[in-house]
């Protein structure tokens, strides 16, 4: 299985609902640094799994509406803790739509699966990873 | 599949016993950075896989026992070589009676493997991956 | 010159006033990840710049009224910026005091500067480094 | 499953064809930063998956032709574009028929997998992972 | 003295004259992390050394000339050696003639000194540091 | 000023004595990743501060006799504590009689400076720094 990966960042405020999230009940934030790996069995005729470029752009434009925004504010979230382990399933389910509509430049089809990595500090991260199919 | 990762070090002395390990027969010494994740297939109603702080204590109770030891005098690891790769297997077989008895503030079963990241330096690491069920 | 430097983290929400800021005005928020190194001439009786475990224990201590928090409602920073740049200076003053007044196990004099670095993502970071006397 | 991983590096010049790499079809170069991990269901008799001085002898050995090289002039690649992906199988092909060979000094069959992760830049890498029989 | 840092990369070609260069003396190539610092006394009214942003787009400004290219055939490095402490020299220069002109959105006077540094790999960078005036 | 740093890594038992090391008066061990500077006003005609190959091997010759070692048994540490910071001077003062001999390739009057920085863990680590001449 190959893969290809790329990685962005936002700058985000949340606060979490719940006893078992302590201190971070309260309005806190986070720099999530998010990787975004595309799987596939198979290279194209080019030698690539996708283009990168194109990834690029797709990571960003999943991330955009996010960064430096309060996430308790943004309406899709309402009701959700939007913890990292959350996030990462947000930014899969965002990109398995643009993979699957052949928009990161290859027929959906040839890609196999995504993983999404959010490093939310040097000592903490969360990952998603599931087929497209 | 979800996974939640934490992170922790310890600082120990060792030798191994082997023509294969070289110098490293002699007494001598690491800084184990170890990374330790827990997989799930799905998040609990707080949006998590397991409480990050019950993970992040846990790894620490694992490794308390080894930090600033000779691993050589340590009577559980009696005639084994304390490799990178044996201790990745130790604290994956600790964190996961930790997992299954639920102490990880989620119901055992709904956990589904763990992964111990060791890294030794900055060019070698290991890991060790299985099933908790 | 000696250094010795340690790590710790903390997250969270703020806004910032000024259009140079563009969306950064919003209520957005950051990881920081701190390193705060403290530089002498020479070495103490021991071999050590200061007691690790002590400056380790100060830097918490500075972080800890910071850690998961709104700095926008923060009394002390009230009609401040709670830039990158201007809280490393903030993490000086505090460590200054402590070191100055001997509480990292060191006479003050003996301690020459501090530099506080604090990284916001992987790609951008801020530092402040000055002279103890 | 065990695994053990470690990390060399070339630098080598290269150009691709095809419009889908924009500015990359120019005459440019990288930084490759290679990580190979081999993968085992159980360590051999001295608690190790394989020898970390052999394996690291058989990725520089693999690595050694193409270091410092125009990518574009190397025989082999003749037609190919040498992108990370590719690279990632070529290192992976040639470690593989070390690792069957019992050249890591282990027997071949006691081996599992084998994954190629290589980073060309702080931002973007890729990988390839695949069974040894 | 306060600083802040942003990271860009780019990817060339080149080749080195001289017989200490030993095998890069071939045409090879790079992945170079360059990370730009400002350095300023004080911080302005908006409690920052400059805007990032703005420090930004002017480090990506003088890096995109470079990127993609052999640097063998850019005439300004004619009959130069393009060693990763000349081009920390390079970017240098570029960006002190920005800062000085006032083009980082502060008055050039308030800056101290720039700092460049670029990571060729791993395991090997090279810096310049000087006085902006 | 320019500089050029490389980085190797030493694998060392060793114990403190000082009521201030707490339980790091064990025997235990470290993984040390150094990084060594060397510092110069001005390139030479290569382009270069020193040669890299040398530097990097000179760094190699340093670090050998203490790779997996214990280093409470090196005679020539007798009675100290080898600390981080101890380490850093080590390193420092055997660099700098290779660089003022002209031993990394270049009138080691040319040469300016040296910093060693050792890296503990994630999480610390020590430097020192100080001119040639």
């Amino acid at each position: 299985m190959y893969a290809v990966e790329v990685r962005h960042h936002i700058m985000i405020a949340h606060s979490f609902r719940g006893a078992v999230f302590g201190p971070a009940q309260a309005l806190h934030g986070a720099t999530f640094v998010v990787d975004a790996a595309i799987l596939s069995e198979a290279l194209d005729e080019n030698g690539i799994v996708v283009d990168i470029g194109r990834l690029d752009e797709a990571l960003k434009a999943v991330l955009a509406p996010l960064n430096y925004r309060n996430l308790d504010e943004v309406p899709e979230f309402a009701g959700r803790n939007t913890t990292t382990e959350f996030l990462t399933r947000h930014v899969f389910d965002r990109l398995a739509e643009t993979a699957r509509a052949g928009a990161l430049g290859r027929e959906g089809r040839a890609l196999h699966a995504i993983r999404v990595t959010i490093s939310e500090s040097h000592v903490a991260r969360a990952w998603y990873e599931a087929p497209l199919w």
